[in-house]
């Protein structure tokens, strides 16, 4: 119980861990977990394909495995939730997915949810994870962004392809709750959900939210 | 952000009040929200019909709103989350229900839940209320413990019967996580969990965990 | 048997009690069962939010009760069936509700329904209905009118909207059979019919006509 | 609107046609459309088989076609609701099914439903039936009776077994309401109902008070 | 094991069974079995109501019964598989439809499939098929080409329809994979696909294929 | 079109390529395409974990890049069809997976079906991937058989435990049709059918067959 949190970031860009980092500052309580995000060296620069998602598992048990002393739960910062039943297996402490945990917060708070996708090459996959999670009776569908690197580097050009997504997913599917579909994002997520009028998940502090309940609450400890 | 999560016990037993106020120590942090736990002294004693759970709506929004000040978030304490949706509309702080929270969260802890009802009455209006969750496809079944008074009085007896309708929803309907379908039994939780195997649900601590998170990040709150 | 089927209009509107009462006219036979419309004085005006379908129970029960004796069945005439299962639980003569019994008749009449909604504060509402009644396979969706009073008062006006709404419903959705969210609107059904092309349930004479086969056949009268 | 509710038994056995004329009693009321039974002497002597339901439509056809003017609406007495679709493409009359009906209705009475079939061959259509619908979600199963000709004729045996798999249903399944998966057994409604102790649904009732409604209410006349 | 796959177009259109016959040279090894394609002249010239569908099954199962002998298997070739159940009743043989195979086939083509159908009174049909099947989940929906007879005849009118309909398919519902609701057209298939970017099922040559692997292995065998 | 399929066991085990391969013996057809078996010789010696399946997916995709020149198709040859979405991104051959086919087969030949597994560890994996797939409607479960090593070796011991799991699954869950949950285990597949009277499918016959058609066929050639 006085291991930190480790939210592993599966690829190797270390941007995306000190956007993890930043957004997660206000699940730092004085008297809660720690919360360390870590970046994985020997990940792909990005996960756009389920290649890219499959093919980093090792490396993530393998990192883990190096953490799991230290640790009191694991989140995998990936929408893909890459690995997360593998590494389940693998550590005896709470093991989160961003997506799982993105997609179970947004029910409390809208009745269809919809997901902005990044890429256009996730949209079956996030779908596949979606029935895996028998999460599909409220969800209304992921579009995706599918910014160029130079458009994603224009932070006007990235919010206002954002806002053009979640508008779609509010009005012709009727979503009332969006879940940004990536990590490291989270600094549109109020800029956007003032946009559209509608809660917006951050699928990583969602994650990391719902580590901090069970790292507290210790249950299955006796299940060894 | 300031105020306390204020969890509502919607029925007038002081006992069940204390119990969760004793269950949710594990997750009052230095730093983190305030967790105070009311009784609704107009509310029934118990919880058993749809009866009691509609009836009592009037008087927890008005519960509510004379606390809506001094909240940073509700948790309605009673797993037919009565009134959840009511509040949300009534308050402008964050409101989650114990029961939308601990299958929610169940969801993170195996793949096929069950949830053990404490009466038959309870049956079919859970079922009601996971239809419209749209939280069936990877649940099992709901069967009751449908304890007397009496028999509620000895401990011992009661934790025969939780874990007996525990035994069989893992055995005959495969459940790998079990949802426990009341508030103020938390004490029951570890046991039952050790006795099964399988990790066991208390859905007030899943619901309060969830709401420290939405206090600590304050989505919504450019929604007004 | 020799009671009338009690239709109970939950809100206070005296007008929309009369229009019931004329559109049951058809379902009244020499010999078939008593057909009595009464207003709730007690009620809302309207009933727009969850918080006015939670608040109205208790007066709906009691108000339920007093007519016990002489009721055979009792209908809820409010498209969210405000206290159905509570009524239930609490009478011993059939109790049907008008969203309930116009979305499984509308199952008779096509392959798939949509819902004209009257308010777009009621379309959570109705989707979390329609998942509690596990109607969701054959459902394309629910649009609001949105009308002003103003507007609603002009019959021109409300029409056209009430058509735009089933024409997007048809077009877009494919649905091939619509229901009237509401209660108290029959003499646009058949106007609206005509002009869509598809056939429209009005809700509470799809009730009235369910309750009174529940009547004559007297199931469930050994169960006591 | 002055014709009669033909109740087509598209078997070839009086006897059936005589016991759901009987069954049908009640819903005869003054000022209401005369119900009458007919038997199809083309028909099967019963239907037992996919072949049996499939042959037996183009004499349906026929036979209602022949019916047409004088008919205000039909109901096909076949728990498989043979030719139901077919029918309604070819008469402007309302068109009812009693597997449909039984059902719809079946889920005003209870939360989970289970359908007592007749013959172990009769299993697999059901479910093809009830996916057509989609009213899978509150179905927990349909077991069959398999009743000799030799045991059908002993109506002890025959109720015996009915509370058999009814229990079984009620029991193992939690079906709260039960559909008799057949015509022409209406007498053994009343006593099964009274020894499971959850409402049965007698699907031919079901079906001609659902016409009953149509008839009265005109809906879809001005479609053509 | 020594017999012919028939493949049994059931309308009396001649080239329609001319077209199926070309369309399955592919499938056509040496080693494996023969495939023959006939018309069935007691057939309706095209098959575009439920009436057309279920009328023709007494025919079907004789002419299959004539074959029985000379068959290894038999395929039912109109996107309704008209009396596919009965069949199976009746053959010892393999018997498989080529909606039930074009659409089993898709999912293994794309995540989420969309059916091209012929004519606007297919739709319901269609869903009430899929629904049986029970292969909703990842079925986006099934729009109508609604050709008339003179554009049939022209073959550049049918191209653009089909690729139209496949357009809005694929765009507005997100299709990845797309299955002809028809037989006898599998002269478009490559072009559409061509056109579409997407894969096309050309649903017989998906039934066939699959009956070859049922003829080779002699599953079932053993059951009689 | 030239090209073998490639029917890939991603475990190290030579006995199970040898039992693969001459349970597809009856698929090799003169005029069909070349069918071989390869030992993943980097894979575990039993694949029985998520970690299993995950870890050994970039070996698996290096070994198929390998082939892909001689390969007309391939087949992933494990029940949780371990990379199978990976490789259909890298490959420009037709993919097919054991547990899809074997599946989506079983659709064909009965309404119900369930699922032997080996081991107790497969279970909450396959129902995932029956999730992902949108496969669950016609499921009834999927059952352990759990033999140890020593056991297996028994061909006597291995036969009546797969026949008590099948007996278990068609009589309490209904199954009518059972799929096999594992590669290398076709020569019990027969006795099986015959023990248990529903038919039983080896989902590599059934994923090789459906590989035929595909190479056949060559949809999606166009697509690059």
């Amino acid at each position: 119980m006085s291991g930190a949190i480790y939210v592993i970031n599966p690829n190797s860009t270390e941007r995306v861990t000190r956007e993890l980092d930043a957004a997660l500052a206000p699940l730092r309580m004085a008297g809660g977990p720690a919360i360390e995000c870590v970046t994985m060296a020997k990940g792909p620069p990005g996960i756009q394909s389920q290649r890219d998602a499959d093919g980093l598992v090792p490396d993530l048990l393998a990192l883990a495995a190096s953490l799991e002393d230290a640790a009191s739960a694991f989140v995998v910062a990936c929408f893909s939730d890459p690995g997360l039943h593998a590494l389940r297996e693998q550590s005896r402490r709470p093991v989160l997915g961003i997506a799982e945990c993105g997609i179970l917060t947004a029910l409390t708070l809208g009745h269809r949810y919809g997901v902005i996708a990044m890429m256009r090459s996730s949209i079956a996959r996030q779908l596949r994870y979606i029935g895996a999670m028998g999460a599909g009776e409220r969800f209304v569908g992921n579009l995706p962004v599918e910014l160029s690197i130079a458009e994603m580097a224009d932070e006007r050009v990235t919010l206002d392809r954002l806002v053009a997504v979640g508008r779609e997913l509010r009005e012709a599917r009727q979503a009332d709750v969006l879940v940004m579909g990536c990590a490291g994002m989270a600094r549109f997520r109020e800029p956007l959900e003032r946009a559209l009028g509608v809660p917006v998940v951050e699928p990583a502090q969602a994650a990391v939210a719902m580590a901090i309940g069970r790292v507290r609450l210790q249950w299955g400890r006796s299940l060894g």
